[in-house]
């Protein structure tokens, strides 16, 4: 068993690296940039020598480390295989562990970027402490991430945690990138939110600072901190359908804590507002408790998670969250 | 480590019983009345003595018996604590392991009845060799049991899988039973579905069977069997709202199965025929391949799923579905 445990987070843009101890302190973190030429193929051999440059730099033999885990942007299963591909570094489906593994030959761990990120604020961000807990990644889009008895909810393909796409609105006529209609993540993303302001706008000629701004999820918040009242109404509606969606997540998997992350909760406590009241509206009773807190971690939630599939590994036969 | 297995299935009228053997054979099974007298107090000392009444009779001692697996009509926690009481046999909140411990000294694991049917359905049942399965009940209520990784899921507060209360219409104006308005509950149970064609059969005169029958699921489905158009159409109603809610399901746990079981399912695969296609207009695209079945283990779901509790035990750290 090794001292050092490596998390890695792969984005579209970049790679993001962390160096662990063992015991789960980030010791260091650096980027490399995305190669997606030829189908992304140089993607895991670069992380591969960005790890052996670290390990000479920190004088870490291959025997100190225990292993390394692996977030992609993509379905990922229990045995780490991507199941799907992922379609924005153009990665096929492939097992990430054997890849990996061909160039350093260390115990490999993978899974789903969301996932991966939910689990780091499980285990040192916004959910520390509670072993049932489900992460929201409001972005573009909206992830889920879910952790039940302390462990990653990955589902029977992967997709455990797609809450982005529950179905909301039977009336809604756009369609949402899935290509399905009226799912959560048309109301509840960066993108969704802007929707529902150019809708609102569009309805009459009320008065507000939105009308003279671009439209962003953050151009919102910021008229709603102002007081601005059709920037209120874009946010209670907002509220109402994530609120919705949380409680049919709560009716499945009934967590203690909702922890929000991504983009769009940079608007702060104010986000959580409008969320919570819906929330409670919604829910079963038994549900209805749940905790929303706001994500800690920011952009090292992933290499956080992606080390803690190692790390918890370490700890045989014990609950994670009882080290 | 012993050679038996008990599994309780506690119920409002009566409690079922089953000696199984340690390999998950079914050797027995009986009932006795649910004493709901002085809060049920007697309930668990009426269980131990019909227990120990079996081992005398087949000649079975203490140390020979690996555990009891009781599952109970509310909310139970993982340290197998009624949370919220039972209110149908008129328990409080306690320990079900400590209580019945008291009357006989074995390991006793207990869970909720609807999580433990399920649990019965996955290991010996319609979802036999899933390792990602939802059992669907569908009675009085709509109940469910999720098990995921082949372990059931219980959540934090025991509330795991009451996905009877996903809320999925805002125009509902009559409450459900748990004082929400829209919920799955109201559309897809026994009850529900009479509620749908009493509300279809008022809104025109339309001819149908169903106008001189007493109204009921099973006289819907009836209808549906004999070719009625308004039958039909109410079937199309139910099968809208159940696939809705199971899609938001999948978009959370992403099954390989879902297990339809209870008194309504009872109409057998015509059942399916209507659920499935609004579940795949509904659901994700990565969760849209979840097969559905019929529960196979009717009434002895529970005590399965009861004995199963106990018998995962004895395979330490092997998965359950691997044995």
């Amino acid at each position: 068993m090794g001292r050092y445990v490596f998390g890695v987070d792969i984005g579209g843009t970049t790679v993001k690296l962390g160096l662990f101890g063992e015991e789960g302190c980030l010791l260091d973190k650096w980027e490399i940039p995305t190669i997606k030429e030829n189908q992304g193929a140089s993607i895991l051999p670069d992380v591969a020598a960005s790890i052996r440059e670290k390990m000479e730099e920190k004088g870490i033999g291959e025997p100190d480390v225990a292993g390394i885990g692996v977030g992609a942007p993509g379905a990922v299963d229990d045995e780490g295989t991507l199941v799907g591909g992922a379609v924005n570094i153009g990665w096929k489906a492939f097992n990430i562990p054997k890849a990996l593994g061909a160039y350093i030959n260390v115990q490999v761990k993978a899974a789903n970027d969301a996932n991966a990120a939910a689990y780091g604020e499980m285990w040192q961000g916004g959910g520390k402490g509670s072993n049932h807990m489900v992460a929201v990644t409001l972005g573009t889009g909206v992830g889920g991430g879910i952790v039940v008895n302390g462990e990653l909810l990955m589902g029977a393909a992967g997709a455990g945690g797609e809450i982005g796409h529950i179905h909301l609105a039977d009336e809604e006529t756009e369609s949402c990138g899935c290509g399905n209609k009226g799912c959560l993540e048309q109301y509840a993303s960066a993108t969704g939110i802007a929707r529902l302001a150019k809708r609102r706008l569009a309805q009459d000629e009320k008065e507000s600072i939105l009308r003279k701004k671009a439209i962003s999820a953050k151009s919102v918040f910021d008229a709603v901190k102002a007081g601005d009242e059709v920037a209120i109404e874009i946010a209670e509606q907002f509220g109402d359908y994530l609120g919705k969606g949380l409680a049919a997540v709560a009716a499945v998997v009934n967590p203690e804590v909702f922890v929000i992350g991504g983009g769009v909760s940079k608007a702060g406590e104010i986000l959580l507002s409008y969320v919570e009241p819906a929330f409670r509206k919604y829910a079963f009773h038994q549900c209805r408790g749940a905790k929303f807190v706001l994500a800690k971690l920011g952009n090292d939630a992933g290499i956080y998670g992606a080390a803690g599939l190692i790390i918890s590994t370490l700890c045989k036969g014990k609950q994670f969250n009882d080290q």
